[in-house]
């Protein structure tokens, strides 16, 4: 396990419909992320396509996870050296999912993660809600886990990923502004109870009526707040350090002492 | 379901093994509390005996749920007419448990809860660890349940309680400084994601070494919270309302939306 891992979370602006322009910007933020020692850079929910683009447009988009997007961004993740995870609306047979997906810097596809719990009806008029899942990837050496937006909110999610065995969980999402607090104060609390890094991508900005409450955040095992945002666009970049979650895990025994996983609940 | 419950929470420093000198007080303060206009006044953790008290301490002072700590504080809830919750080591067979019991203004016992989730030696060289529980008591229609202290930090024992029906969840606690993250950004996060009113009721003061940090709070079921103690002794009053509860679900619905219960985890 490496020592330590850099982030870089793009608190962007959505670009709805706009595919290559997306593409053509991801390729340029990053390579700056790369170039300011990122590792990783996660950008939000449904990054590739915009996400309140209607049930058509994300009908007529979606890809495979192995699809155009896939191929795209794993030229940009080789150009710059660098793993990606990026949001898009995924095709699988009859079903497009709201997924997220880790392509690394050699341009492997590391994990897909397939939203499981929908958001009201600007996701369930859109997508299709995907079975419970607990896969990780490896990067240098960090077991780490895709969560996306209201998948956080329920904490069954958080501690089914760290059961599995996630040092570190990153969640692309796409957060209002009346839920505010999810970023603020449920974000270190998810990585708390389950002593992991958690860190969550927002877009600010608009998309129609829908508006983007920004405050993307990177929370340690023991609840502090190390990096969080703004309001405004803004690459935020954060380090985490194994020894901390060493730490913590000495201090904090929440993930080994919970008993709801061996009993009835 | 009455509209409104007023809740007094005491934050007071533990008077270890003197339980005539606690059950005195006690009376004091739910005169108080009672004049005050409070249906209900929630006691920290293991109140009655004091908590830090070694294990001889506990073996000897135990009571059963019904026994003498019980017909005390029930006389004193009548007297006053004012429901009380208290915590105190609970005698049953071979076991002790750090129990807590919430005793009605009629002098009735309502609802026992023995705590779950041990913390550290403290707790596991005192006592035994209960079979998990989710039993409500009613008071004026409202549906409440207990946990106790380290419970909380256990999101699958408030949503195993919410699941079961809880309006409110009271939590006698003994919370020590160093986990003040659990006071001011768990327990709002807790009546969040579940929808309930979470009550926090913790010691100021010190037993021997260890040392408690007090921030007692009521959160509502949007994560607002309603009324936080500072760090001295204090009774803490809140007012809780059916209509914050009612919008507060009709607004998020996560509990009705918790996928895990009803697949693998």
């Amino acid at each position: 396990m490496q020592a330590q891992l850099h982030l870089a979370l793009w608190q962007c602006a959505p670009l709805p419909l706009k595919m290559a322009g997306n593409l053509l910007r991801l390729d340029n933020v990053a390579k700056d992320a790369a170039q300011s020692g990122a590792d990783i850079l996660v950008c939000p929910e449904m990054f590739i396509t915009g996400y309140n683009i209607g049930a058509a447009q994300v009908q007529a988009l979606a890809q495979t996870a192995d699809g155009a997007f896939a191929n795209a961004v794993a030229g940009i993740a080789k150009r710059h050296a660098i793993a990606i995870v990026y949001g898009y609306p995924e095709r699988e047979g009859g079903h497009v999912f709201n997924a997220a997906q880790c392509i690394a810097a050699d341009g492997t596809r590391l994990l897909n993660y397939r939203k499981t719990h929908l958001f009201g009806e600007l996701d369930r008029g859109q997508f299709s809600a995907a079975p419970l899942q607990s896969a990780l990837f490896e990067l240098h050496g960090w077991k780490i886990g895709l969560l996306i937006c209201y998948d956080l909110e329920f904490p069954e999610n958080m501690r089914r990923v760290a059961l599995a065995g996630a040092d570190m969980v990153l969640v692309p999402t796409a957060n209002m502004p009346d839920y505010d607090f999810v970023s603020t104060t449920m974000v270190p609390v998810r990585a708390f109870e389950n002593q992991v890094f958690v860190a969550y991508a927002n877009y600010v900005g608009a998309e129609s009526d829908v508006h983007y409450g920004g405050l993307s955040s990177v929370a340690s095992p023991n609840g502090q707040v190390l990096a969080r945002a703004g309001q405004e666009p803004e690459v935020l970049f954060a380090t985490v350090d194994a020894n901390q979650l060493i730490a913590a895990r000495m201090r904090n025994t929440h993930l080994a002492e919970a008993r709801a996983r061996l009993e009835d609940r």
